[in-house]
């Protein structure tokens, strides 16, 4: 055991904390923690109550363990691996929906709830959260706050950070704050509740949170658009979002990632670059598909079909199970680094092409999908284990594209956070001024680097001196 | 002079920079600094580049002289006055639209920018900025950024933290760092840029910014409903808001308040609490308009009336202007601080009843009006200086309505910021914990307190210790 925790021994019930093999191996990384990077923690710690996160941070905060969140591990950039071991600080018990104010388009909820779960707890008021993930009903909303993640509807209602209106966040020693209110709007004091969101539980715990709703639409329409070439599909996304066409959802696949989620799900989806689209509206959604339609004329569309009650469903299922689709593929291929990268939509067409073209240089599979509508691109790149050369050909392709990215105004991550899979790519993103602003605030939320440490900065920022992470020493 | 500016000298040109009485007294307070809290800097800084800004703090910086950041003049809460003298750092020939472009819905601007110039600017490509307040065309937007100021259209749109991309900022020490990026969404490291947005100029000074922008809708319509009663008209208006109704202005303006217009104006606006609407669609507005209409005539609505095109110029001028009709209604009678609160929707009639039955109990007069649709009411109580007992009442009555808006779960200021005025309500809002932890980002961001001292927190954050404010000594 890398730090002692049989400190938890006089704080906790015995049920909610485990030094266990299993426990402490389950929680040793995210979907997206290569296996040489996996990180069993010292403890698991199952809170029930803000008052057992406040208890732990505080005796772990005298002591120096670290405290790293985790909760459904679907994250994809080791963003709660417990890199330097220490309490893995499982939330998934805290799962209530504590509140629901249907006349304020709110609810108040604990970070342990499944997306699904909200939804659900609302659908009975014609409500909806909105900027859910594709993995939604398997991720958190503590999750979700923490990345900033987003997804497929984030074109038309904005990502997470957009829909949270308060929090109650434990900070690092313990000390319980609330941040933001009930009002729809504020400009009164600093911005807490921003900057803990997408703060990927470096800064503290969130252990509540209240969250804007919106009414679910009266016309929901889905259909897809096939294309002849990639080209097109990206050109035509981008000329329908600087059109200002009204898109709920518009996703666009590779003719790659077609095939793979033919080959995974039993489709038949045509071999070709498509775009699924999703549009909402109280009234005359026909217009809205009609001025998509021109434009994606424009743009040489082979065929543009809206579906029939129903029949979206399997277009969609196939869109959600992309990632599973890619990892399995092909058993002698693995898909590094799946995550994303994004960028302003003019330069959508530019980032696709891009990518496709490295590819196809160093003769390796991207398969390219994605919130088209945001800019935004999945991706990966396939590589052979066992082949080094394959390895590092796969490494430098996956970072000529984030780099890329970068380089046409755009980000390293728009939705998965910097966790420790993007770490590399901060200081090129923002600057090095930029970065260590970031680091002061860092430091002034957690002077002994116990929350999460090891993640967003390429190196932990103890005050002891710049400590390497592990795997770098 | 408090701090001896002549350093200045050695640092830019003579016209950058003025020691003058008239230049100092000009900026020694906003339009709410009420006369015996004004004070004049001790110098007047005109920058002209981001570098001259960085030269002005870095050398302010070594000397430990106060910088605060200046422009229009039109906040509420003295949020620019110099508390502590120093510099006042006039923003306002720092004023170039640098960059549209209208692919991406952005531009980029520097901070001095007046609103209606964005606007202009970017017409041409039928965009505009929407969350623009009602002062917009004579207020600078890099005021709006630092006081997160919002407006008619925000129920719609958001506020002007909704639309900051990224900025450009000078730290205390001089130097210059960007946050954000161009894409349209990022999770990557701290959402530095929306702690700068309503950090007002105590955090860095904002010296570009890129600012999103929409399409301009096709279909706009205006109207107003007269109720027979306020209560009934704050009713009607959380009805509509909690019913989704698609509404791009929605603000309430009652009797006494209009009384004040049409004596300002010279119109004949009924004497009779009123909503001003307005409409914005792509297409049938129509729709929207009868089912507000639905709504209103639910609550007793007297007349909903669609107006002509051209016919709502003078209600939106009466509405823009109501803060000058309000300052110039009775030259006997001062109004006290005017600002804001803001309050979940569902408790707008209450705080409405609430700050009228104050009203009528003290034997004062309360004008209220506000972008109704966000839960905001401006208001202010009209105060006989010359007589204590008033003067006292009023104080009482102005505070009891802050502290109701708190209680009901919504913030004592929706777009004003906190400045000074309303500092001593911010750990009400947000309790001792939080605002220690705005005050451990402003250690880590301005550790030597020069940048606004005085503001936001209700003492400065000296290292030396807890420094008063001057008037409270």
């Amino acid at each position: 055991m890398e730090h002692d925790c049989t400190f938890l021994d006089e704080l906790l019930p015995s049920e909610r904390y485990s030094l266990g093999e299993a426990d402490r191996a389950s929680r040793a990384g995210d979907w997206g923690t290569p296996e040489d990077q996996r990180v069993r923690p010292d403890a698991v710690v199952w809170p029930r109550s803000t008052d057992d996160v406040s208890t732990v941070l505080e005796a772990a905060h005298e002591r120096g363990v670290p405290v790293t969140p985790y909760a459904a591990g679907t994250s994809l950039e080791g963003n709660p691996t417990p890199v330097f071991a220490g309490i893995s600080l499982d939330l998934t018990e805290m799962d209530a929906v504590i509140d629901v104010r249907p006349d304020d388009f709110q609810l108040d909820v604990q970070p342990g709830v499944m997306g699904g779960a909200i939804d659900e707890a609302v659908a009975q008021y014609g409500l909806f959260f909105p900027p859910l993930p594709s993995s939604g009903d398997i991720s958190t909303i503590g999750g979700m706050i923490a990345n900033d993640a987003s997804g497929m509807q984030t074109v038309k209602y904005g990502e997470v950070s957009d829909w949270v209106r308060a929090l109650e966040v434990v900070l690092a020693d313990g000390t319980v704050i609330r941040t933001g209110s009930r009002a729809i709007k504020s400009s009164s004091g600093y911005n807490l509740t921003d900057l803990f969101v997408g703060s990927e539980g470096t800064l503290g715990v969130i252990t509540r949170a209240t969250l804007g709703l919106a009414g679910v639409p009266e016309q929901i329409r889905g259909g897809r658009a096939i294309f002849p070439t990639l080209d097109d599909a990206a050109e035509a996304v981008f000329d329908a979002v600087r059109s200002g066409v009204d898109v709920a959802k518009i996703e666009l696949v590779d003719e790659l990632s077609a095939t793979m989620a033919n080959a995974y799900l039993g489709l038949e989806l045509p071999d070709a670059p498509m775009v699924f689209l999703e549009f909402h509206a109280n009234h005359d959604v026909e217009r809205e598909i009609d001025f998509c339609r021109s434009i994606f004329e424009a743009h040489a569309v082979d065929r543009f079909e809206m579906a029939g009650e129903g029949e979206m469903d399997e277009l969609w299922r196939a869109r959600k199970d992309l990632a599973y689709a890619v990892q399995s593929y092909d058993p002698d291929l693995e898909p590094i680094h799946p995550g994303d990268v994004t960028v302003p939509i003019s330069a959508y067409p530019a980032i696709i092409r891009y990518a496709k073209d490295l590819a196809a240089e160093a003769d390796v599979m991207v398969p390219c999908f994605g919130h088209a509508g945001d800019g935004n691109v999945h991706y990966t790149v396939m590589v052979d284990r066992d082949d080094q050369e394959s390895v590092e050909t796969a490494e430098r392709v996956y970072a000529d594209i984030v780099e890329k990215a970068i380089e046409l105004g755009g980000t390293s991550t728009g939705e998965h956070g910097i966790g420790r899979g993007k770490c590399e790519y901060l200081e090129r993103e923002h600057g090095t001024d930029a970065v260590e602003a970031m680091r002061a605030l860092k430091r002034a939320f957690d002077p002994t680097d116990i929350l999460n440490p090891g993640k967003i900065f390429p190196e932990t920022v103890s005050p002891g001196g710049r400590v390497r992470l592990p795997s770098e020493d």
